[in-house]
């Protein structure tokens, strides 16, 4: 085994992330020492899962570890940031948007290790297929970091924190605004009895077609074609839900400007 | 074989719909007895792959057929509804929003063969797994149209036009204006050097979470939130691309509200 290889975890934080990575590490045969969070049970509850200790005390924090996983909301990093102190020890935080020298209080080694999916409750996620973006305050820990990422992905990746910044700026539309655009998908669909799963293969395709790049000659639809009947139709539909209108209103009018500023293909 | 069944085909359009028709129907033994386009380069391309006549001239259609497919955009639908008349030939149109009473001018027996996919041009779609929706002004038209679409798609269903057209507008929402989302994605990141690539297991993820129904409970991201660093963030790095940025906030804006609605989860 070589010898700078991180083997024990520390693991700061028991939400969703922490537990997707907390057990992934787990498996892979790494060793969670301990689990940390404010909330006992919530510590407790994910320790139990991956043979770990765990407090709700940062002053208890276990000093012998090889990382310490800051995987808490962005907010909380730099809370921690201000009070937590581990020397030389190696600490990373998960975040897309946080620079990696937020973590520069709490220690001379630090990085980001920072897994591009979105992790849901009781969801299982295949890692091996997450891309995992790396940055490191040296070399020596970025080496450690990459070694660490492959353990869980065949899909791992140096970013500096500007570029992540910009991924995580690009999964918010592709990830969480589509999600949006699903869910009041759904809410017309199911208001007018009309099954979802009818639009699963096509939601599918959609998101395939991204694999080709050049994505506005995907574009298909209504605005595009200008079918200004079939648009007014839609806008009477929305007439009971004027949230969904504004929406439909904006988005259509930029696929119609885009289209005039670039050409459809 | 059943006398009734559907052997012969017409094709009206020569478009992406037609085209991706056209050939899953040559691949299934039917026999497609002609293509019809105003644009006779087209109309000729689309026949010559699938062992099609083909004819520019609406008079010189072929009236021995057992089937007329339009497959053309809404527009000229209707158009072509003022023009045609096939007495008791059987017509159907392949459009999301009209109506399937647009056809009754052409024709006694008419439908409605709706598959549900965005069709793009030069590229495959595996047809089994496409929804086609049917219509028919009479039962025995329906069963016919039933047993045709059965021929291309295992997933095959009745659908009257009002549901129809909110599926399409679903479909607005779900397809065409996600793919927009991911066009600004791609541009974002293109224009900061990071490979869109990173955000392709994190789209599909997110498409494959659709199946698993309450999609809001799929929500993440930095408006569920409610986390101001980050959305200031994001719209200082979106400053110029106003366009995106009223994307960006009016989206922000509904999920926020959609949560302080209807809560998180």
């Amino acid at each position: 085994m070589n010898e700078g290889q991180i083997q024990k975890i520390v693991i700061i934080g028991a939400g969703r992330l922490a537990s997707h990575l907390g057990l992934s590490f787990f498996k892979q045969g790494l060793e969670i020492v301990q689990v940390y969070n404010r909330t006992p049970e919530k510590a407790g509850k994910l320790a139990s899962r991956i043979g770990a200790a765990c407090t709700d005390n940062i002053a208890e924090l276990n000093l012998h570890a090889d990382i310490y996983f800051l995987a808490v909301s962005d907010s909380v990093i730099g809370e921690i940031a201000s009070r937590l102190r581990l020397n030389k020890k190696l600490v990373v935080h998960a975040s897309g948007t946080m620079g990696m020298d937020v973590l520069a209080p709490i220690s001379s080694n630090f990085g980001v290790f920072y897994p591009v999916q979105t992790f849901l409750l009781n969801r299982k996620i295949n890692f091996r297929k997450v891309p995992i973006c790396i940055e490191a305050n040296s070399e020596s820990i970025e080496l450690k970091l990459e070694f660490l990422a492959k353990k869980l992905s065949r899909n791992v990746c140096f970013l500096n924190s500007e570029k992540r910044r910009y991924l995580h700026l690009g999964a918010v539309f592709a990830s969480n605004f589509t999600n949006f655009l699903y869910t009041i998908t759904e809410d017309i669909l199911i208001s007018n009895n009309v099954p979802l799963e009818l639009l699963e293969p096509l939601i599918f395709q959609t998101a395939m077609n991204v694999k080709h790049g050049n994505l506005f000659q995907n574009q298909t639809g209504p605005a595009l074609r200008g079918d200004k009947k079939v648009l007014d139709k839609h806008c009477e539909m929305l007439a009971k839900h004027p949230d969904y209108l504004e929406i439909y209103n904006l988005i259509t009018s930029k696929i119609i400007k885009h289209k005039m500023l670039h050409g459809e293909l």
